[in-house]
């Protein structure tokens, strides 16, 4: 059995994200999505809670042949002991993806195989260019699933990305 | 669409969780189980670490109505703000199950709905037991879903309790 | 100018620490009083939170010649680190009055005028008696000022210490 | 009865605040004044300890009709139980004051009545100008209350804040 | 090179410590002592800081071949990073020596090899002993190195470990 | 006897750290090198572990007259306390060395006798310089004792700079 581990902070979970996944759950068993950064919340940079986001993936996925799991994944200072960190939090995994440099070294150095994941229109697809849009009344809708959009008006997330990057 | 959270160490996960658990999901859409004390493992409390726990819940449960969320919960060392801790870290719920009197106390104080849970041959199906058991080398096994058995000894688990408890 | 400092963790504020904190008084021009373990609550040993316990006081001290201070102190969990914690949060202070061993020598290391304050009729002035007596249902309104037993029917402390005392 | 709450770093207590604060009293009968960042010190942002912010702030305000709170809240790096954390520390208050956009929301989220206090001479009256004179050596005594300046002195503080921000 | 790692807390230093470190130095090239619980001090559990174990290990340690490091190791809450922690704050070692369960079990979980030292007269040379009769006024000093009993004294230990312990 | 305490965060260490403490040392029977930010690594700022930086030291420095220890002291963030973590971190010691404004002051406000150390060739002899030159191949081996570029290169140091910083 094959498990594979991907990393992110889904803030928010968008296209991009979701052809990855569906791209590497292919060859997979289990498929475990560590959520990062799971105890920030209302920043520009991190605007939804972990609950929020894990909801978002969890509507917008449809992998039939795959087990997921969705695991939020608090910070700890500390770039030394993050791998044994997510490995304590996490059902156990073979195989990392990532497309973060940091996160791919960290697990290297800890013997993990790497594989990374191709980015899919990486300057469309990014949570960066999402957020933009939505502080600036853009377009952001078609750059998300549509679970996803619903989620956020949902919970007035527009309203509060705006008003916490005044 | 009702969701409810239910709040556990599964330390390690039992029959008495698998019933209670399929008993409340018949009236749910949607169940959140809380993994309390995440961040704890290798001591003679709580052996195994939130990534074991998860893995045995998964594989024990087979709740096909009801849409399960297995969310890991690291303790936070502020019973006044714990709800809200919990509340960040899962995805939004209506009820709460639980047989603790602290979490039934934190949560009604914040304005929720809970409903205690009926256990079932509780002096029997508790953790407690199930650790004991293990130590002592009594039959454990019929406490618990084959499935936990099996991902217990997978992890050297018997031993590791047994050396930690020592 | 002299100012004292005075801590304790209140729980609840009770005719003993009003008397003592009433003699010391007199001999200073401003009174800190430091709430220790403000962030503890609902525990048997800490039911109420800083902020109940700073109302309590507040409402039951009449000092009309002292200015005084009412300030939470949040544990640090390092006894090497604690007075200058202390010394950080609070306006800056000359004596110290403790009946507690360790604050005592802490403090006293530290180079510190050390003032205990005798407790008057220490077995009943006990915060630990009178939450024997809220849970046991006995007489522990004669033992705190008329304001605080006031203030715990408010918040509906009675309950909360029971429930989380079971 | 009805208790405002009045949030800001007070790096230093200036004229601004003190007329906001006046401001708001009149239609309160408990102001709690809640000195955030508690635990920073020693920086070019926040120069002063929470215990001297206490004190400059004490000795500055005259509110005969209003009864006052100065609470020290330490900082907690989840935005997601800030709200609950403020709860515990400070006396139950009804309505909150502020002009930080993040507060503001984060207490909204949580059904608060929020009032923002109008700012007055917003550009002079700030804790960035008062910090930035002192250390250019400019006027900065005439935008603090003088017990300010004078407690500034008697802590060295102006010698402190060029010290750090070289 | 072979490079072994003994992991204490040294609460304090006695001549058990002293006669197994000198026994496994014989195989080592270079010896690692990790003093745990780095950031507790003034309770009767830990009475000394870690500074002050530091000074009391190096003036009783004479080991001329061997080349020897003294890393404080502060306290982690959390089991299953515990080995990473470990490893990040001392140069790289090969072999483990302790006597303690949970730390043998955490470093086998982690791969390492591990040499359990033999204590000698377990009984009598134990940390809980020397504090049990320096709190009694019992013939400690025997027990320890000369070095750690000078060193005691002039930190005014005794009194300090009499005054928390009562 | 006199004891030095010489602070740095050693990123790595290099030829100006090994001239000052050379000099220092001349004035000292003992010297506490205090590894400043121990629980920071894998960052473009603090690439190496404190374990790694601790042999770096030891390797590389031959002080005959004067006893060395070296101690890894991990941040706190609270300025107030800093000078007491120290203190309890490390041996006891006399004067304090340091080219750093803010640890100049925290240490002056506690009383300390402070030597500045004169820097040599600051230019070149940085931390910050020697990262630089890593990162883009340049000569970086003539900043830095030999015993350091052999370390750094046995633990593959250069590639994990470069790929962290990218």
């Amino acid at each position: 059995m094959e498990t594979g581990l991907f990393i992110g902070r889904f803030q928010p979970f968008h296209n991009g994200h979701l052809k990855s996944i569906t791209n590497v759950s292919t060859e997979l068993d289990e498929l475990v999505i560590g959520v990062g950064s799971a105890d920030s919340s209302h920043t520009s940079e991190n605007p939804f809670t972990a609950g929020e986001r894990i909801r978002m993936i969890d509507k917008s996925l449809e992998l039939n042949e795959t087990n997921v799991y969705i695991v939020p994944i608090v910070d700890i200072e500390r770039n030394s002991v993050w791998v044994g960190h997510v490995e304590s939090l996490c059902p156990r995994f073979d195989t990392v993806y990532t497309n973060n440099n940091l996160v791919n070294r960290l697990f290297k150095e800890s013997g993990y195989n790497l594989e990374n994941h191709k980015k899919v229109r990486r300057d469309e697809f990014s949570g960066t260019e999402v957020r933009r849009r939505i502080v600036e009344d853009e377009n952001w809708k078609e750059l998300v699933p549509e679970e996803v959009s619903k989620h956020i008006n949902r919970i007035d997330g527009v309203q509060r990305l705006k008003m916490i990057s005044d």
